[in-house]
């Protein structure tokens, strides 16, 4: 394989990548409301503790545990994000029309 | 979907992604041993603009650009880190045996 050969593949990988990212922020986004309509907390330490345990077990490499919990740690943290934006976005919609563009 | 449902469909998302993030850094690596061989630069900034701009393009969302793009920043890294450690051990393996325990 060449250089371009290999490159061509990363693309290909990166599209599936991104693809998986987006159907995983679309779960949290699903959970965020969840948590909303059932008032929980919606940041839940031990879930992300299970998280980054579950990739580190089913990580084979050449990326080491580390590497791949440091990924899962900004994945999550994206997600969190996203969650923020949406719920920002949903109460700015609960507001009476008077008071949305304060 | 209970919340339930969704952290078990975030798991099997999370073990396809760790497939895909080691099978790209297995791809980067065969790159990084290639660009060695042939004596080219190992960190070319055209190449990471294009991964960036791709990942980008082809991304529907729910997460936005920046937040693909952040990510793809710390994929990239995490494959420069590999290889960086890759080449210091295949380095140390071409020294002499006497001075390889310094």
């Amino acid at each position: 394989m060449t250089i371009d050969d290999l490159r061509q593949r990363i693309d290909d990988l990166d599209e599936r990548i991104v693809e998986l990212l987006n159907a995983r922020a679309s779960c949290a986004l699903r959970i965020g409301h969840l948590k909303e309509e059932l008032g929980l907390a919606i940041y839940q330490p031990d879930r992300e503790r299970d998280v980054l345990a579950h990739v580190r077990r089913v990580n084979t490499g050449p990326l080491d545990g580390d590497a791949i919990a440091r990924l899962f740690e900004r994945i999550i943290d994206e997600a969190r994000r996203l969650e923020r934006v949406a719920k920002a976005g949903h109460h700015a919609d609960d507001r009476p029309a008077g008071s949305r563009h304060t």
